[in-house]
């Protein structure tokens, strides 16, 4: 089973930068975390936006749909900002045939006690079992983009139950 | 969904004790792991045994069979040493109802770059989703226990395809 | 030997706030590096200032002076902002019988490889050795603060040789 | 000024192996951690036992002092197993001319939350500024070889008054 993983940007693949004062997106970060967990999984990683996900214009949205669409693999990980993946997640409904999976984290991947390694793994065991259609896998749960969003005073994904 | 996971000690949950220039089992680690990653997901850790799985008498063994098919949740974790872990895995099998996923790490949760978080996160993930039944989840890759085994020199494991 | 630790903000104290997309000067850091370092020393934390040391005003830098010669202790410890550290440094001049030691960090302590503990355990090392005096301990180095700048593009403190 | 570093094993250098279920001296790691750490300081380190230090013996301990009394460097760091370092400490009394530190660590450096990293830069620092004589830097301060002990329960390095 083969995996194509994209990568976005966001919060996950942030870095510091001393000379800025300020961090800014840096390399993709899930490559890095797959190595180190030393995983056997047949993935392929690809860095097609590299932006702070509230800067995401339609057209961001639109080349992500696009590379889903015409990548054959049809086991598809997305790492994204947290902020308007819920908006890119429904964007990327009805790409029949594809097991869709976005996820992404709070903190930076470089941190001490990110959740970026835990929500990479969660991500890619997900992207595995589910069957086809686009999911949101977030602190720990598999969330439809459709009924899910991001609380942030708790800084995490609950089902939206409005 | 709630989710029950159980601890029985191996690699994952050793720690290091200076005084005797070696490391012990520990206390589990896999609720740490779970409060670190912010998870939104409703289960219970209980420790039940604290060996290295080459340890593991036939009474270790009943006494997870039994943990199991006593427990009244239907999605089971088990954190285990690696080396046994696939023994044990046959030990569960028909036990009907039951979403049963081992998992463990070749590294002790408590190094920087340990593949325990990874593996819990994969963990976590995939018995929610698994129909019932026993799975190895380790190296990001979902295995069934008959038809695995750790390749030690790679320090990882695989389908056992003979 | 007694020793006080004042703490003004800067890289080394920021936290991430995934609230803002940003992250901004948290809780000090330097209290829980000595912890965990599990060090014999008598020492006290106090935070006096919380900014980025690029926002630092004269009155800042007044504050830390009065505060430094008002203390009982002759061994002081001043974590810092990188940007400034030299500028703060020399108005700390001629503060006699007590041994000033400033430090900081490149990357936020809360990073997988800052530099932050390995900066603090040089300079609570500078501080008890030393005789009454401002020093920069930076990159594994002792700095006079008439004699040393930050280069930007190498991110460390080198001497200043012009 | 120039520093050389000899590493001799101990608990700082132990990784784990998980094929013997067990950990070892492996490869030195002060070289990685002042990398890390971007010191500016000329320095070479240089591996010349790999051993818990309870395994020391007395020809052990005169390859040590050999290599300190031969090596050209005035300035001399020596990474060490904490159980032996005072007796390995003693042996290298009235060495003249050479200020040399011991550190070792109480957790394997390549622990999240190891104190080596720490070590280190306290020991990298007190070289630079003690005069000639041994000495041994750990939990943050400088010890008198002659006058300290391990605490082995409290796990950390004290002054022994006795």
């Amino acid at each position: 089973m083969k995996i194509k993983i994209y990568t976005t940007g966001g919060t996950i693949d942030k870095v510091y930068f001393d000379q800025k004062s300020n961090y800014q997106v840096g390399d993709p970060q899930a490559a890095g975390v797959l190595e180190r967990a030393n995983v056997v999984l047949d993935y392929e990683v690809e860095s097609i936006i590299r932006k702070d996900s509230l800067d995401f214009t339609d057209e961001d949205r639109e080349l992500i749909r696009m590379k889903v669409e015409s990548t054959p693999f049809e086991r598809v990980v997305i790492t994204h900002g947290t902020d308007t993946m819920v908006d890119t997640g429904r964007v990327l409904k009805n790409i029949a045939g594809k097991t869709i999976v976005m996820t992404g984290s709070m903190y930076p991947a470089q941190f001490r006690d990110s959740d970026a390694v835990f929500n990479i793994g969660c991500a890619v065991t997900a992207v595995q079992i589910l069957e086809s259609g686009v999911y949101i896998v977030m602190n720990g749960c598999i969330f439809n983009p459709r009924q899910v969003r991001k609380n942030v005073e708790l800084n995490r994904f609950e089902e939206n139950t409005t």
